[in-house]
Parts: C-alpha cells; sequence; structure tokens
C-alpha cells in the first residue's frame, strides 16, 4: 500500500507541476505530450526490469498480455478486466477501476481533466511496447470514472 | 523491486524535467526548490497513510526513530544506517546506500549534481515532520557517493 501511494501522490505532484509549468497558447496539449514523454521513458525503463528472466514472446498478442497482466499488476495493483482485439493491430484495455483516476471525484464536470490523469500511462504503455519491439499508438478514454479504456494501435513497420 | 523501480524512474524523470523547465538565473536553486516542495506534499500525504493506525509518539525523538524506521523503510526499502542527536533539536540521518543516489556513477565529478537528487527527498522529510506537528529545515550533504546525510534541524514554535 505504502509503494502505491508513493506513486500516486508523486503523480498528482507531476501533473500539477507540469500543468503550471506549461504555460502559453496550446498549454493544454502541451502540458499532456510532456507526460506521455515521461511516461514513455518510465515504460521503457521498466519493461526492461520486468522481461529480464520471461522467456521471448511468441507474437504480438503474446506481448499484449503481458502487459495486460504482469506489467499492470507491477504498476497499477491489478490486471486489466477486459482485453479485446479486432486482429489487425487494434487492441482496447479496460480497466474497470483505474488507480489513478479513483483520486478524482466521480461527476461528470471532471471529466475534461482526465486526459492529464491518462497521459502518463499512455506513455508507459507506448515506451513499455517499444521496448518490445512493438510500435504504437496509445490514446484513452474515460466515459464513467474510474473506468477507462486504453486504445493500442500497432504501427506496422 | 518492481515498486522500487517505478519510483526511481518516475524520480529521474522529474529531475530531468524540472531542470529544463526552470530557466532562469537562478535555475538550480528554483529546480531544487521545486523538487523539494513536491517532496514536502508527498511527505504529507505519506504520513497520514502510514501512521493511520500507529498509536501516538512519546516525543520529539520518538517521532525521528519511526521517520528512520518505518517511513525509510516503506519508501527506500531500507532503514536509516545511523541516527544522532545533540538533544537540542538537531537530528543526522545517514544512509550509507542512498537509493536515489546508487544510480549515479560515484565520481566525485558528479558530486555537484547531487544537490537535484536529494532536494525531493529533503522535502519528504520535511512533510512527513510537518503534519506529525513537528516544524523543521532539513538539509542533506553527500561526502562520498552514494552515502549521504540529511540533517533535521528542528523549529521551535
Amino acid at each position: 500500500m505504502a509503494d502505491e501511494a508513493l506513486f500516486q501522490f508523486l503523480h498528482s505532484e507531476i501533473i500539477q507541476y507540469v500543468n503550471t509549468a506549461e504555460t502559453g497558447e496550446s498549454e493544454n496539449g502541451r502540458c499532456v505530450s510532456k507526460l506521455e514523454n515521461m511516461g514513455f521513458r518510465v515504460g521503457q525503463g521498466l519493461i526492461e526490469r520486468f522481461t529480464k528472466d520471461t522467456p521471448r514472446f511468441k507474437d504480438e498478442l503474446d506481448v499484449m498480455k503481458f502487459i495486460c497482466k504482469d506489467f499492470w499488476t507491477s504498476v497499477f495493483k491489478k490486471q486489466i478486466d477486459n482485453l479485446r482485439t479486432n486482429h489487425q493491430g487494434i487492441y482496447v484495455l479496460q480497466d474497470n477501476k483505474f488507480r489513478l483516476l479513483t483520486q478524482l471525484s466521480a461527476g461528470k464536470q471532471y471529466l475534461e481533466h482526465a486526459p492529464k490523469f491518462l497521459a502518463f500511462t499512455c506513455g508507459l504503455v507506448r515506451g513499455a511496447l517499444s521496448n518490445l519491439g512493438v510500435k504504437s499508438i496509445v490514446t484513452a478514454e474515460v466515459s464513467v470514472m474510474p473506468a477507462c479504456k486504453f486504445q493500442v494501435m500497432i504501427q506496422k513497420m
């Protein structure tokens, strides 16, 4: 519980700091992209540690399952609740109680702030996948807090 | 190990980001003070969780012991190696292998970067103490990496 709290508090601080530091016309977009970039590098670092002793992955789906189970559990203390794919390079990862959103009130008026709270994690997934040789675009959407969906679009080389 | 890595990577990212964002004449000082402030708020949050179920502390020394043992172990996975005090409000906490410095090379040429890697933790301790009713000033010094000393000066109200 302690580690979790540390990560959550630190994550909130970063959002707040980046949000204040990035002032300018397109501030919100820049804030989100800075957070995404931080997540990317953290994801790259983490996946290296996590996969140090795992056997080579069979295929893309195998990689995605690892992200949904082992990776998610390490970072967010729970698995992804639902993984869907169209078998053409699009994966949807649904987390019904996303830990970084549980601190926010569930009211509809806060939905506009959700992107800031998801950007780091989008980057985290993109970074992890990138270091496993899978190039992707990761986006997130929230309809009802604290549930959220991450969409991973694999970029074929 | 996973959580630890997450915290370490995130901590590095913050330092890097804050260091880049705070440009200006006194940039280094501002970077350190921003990091210290983030640590302060995270420390405040953490100590609330950690002490939820602990009995009331006897005195100042009791509080310091809690910081050195329980608090340090939760955050850095080890206890403080040595706690000294002059019994007049100054405490010196020595960590012989401070986790946030182990990523840096031990060469002397990197000593000048050490303050950036200690600022967050100084704030963390100050924030934790503050929420336990102990007002303090916390500074840190490194002579040989990755050992470091945190000096806590209690401010009498």
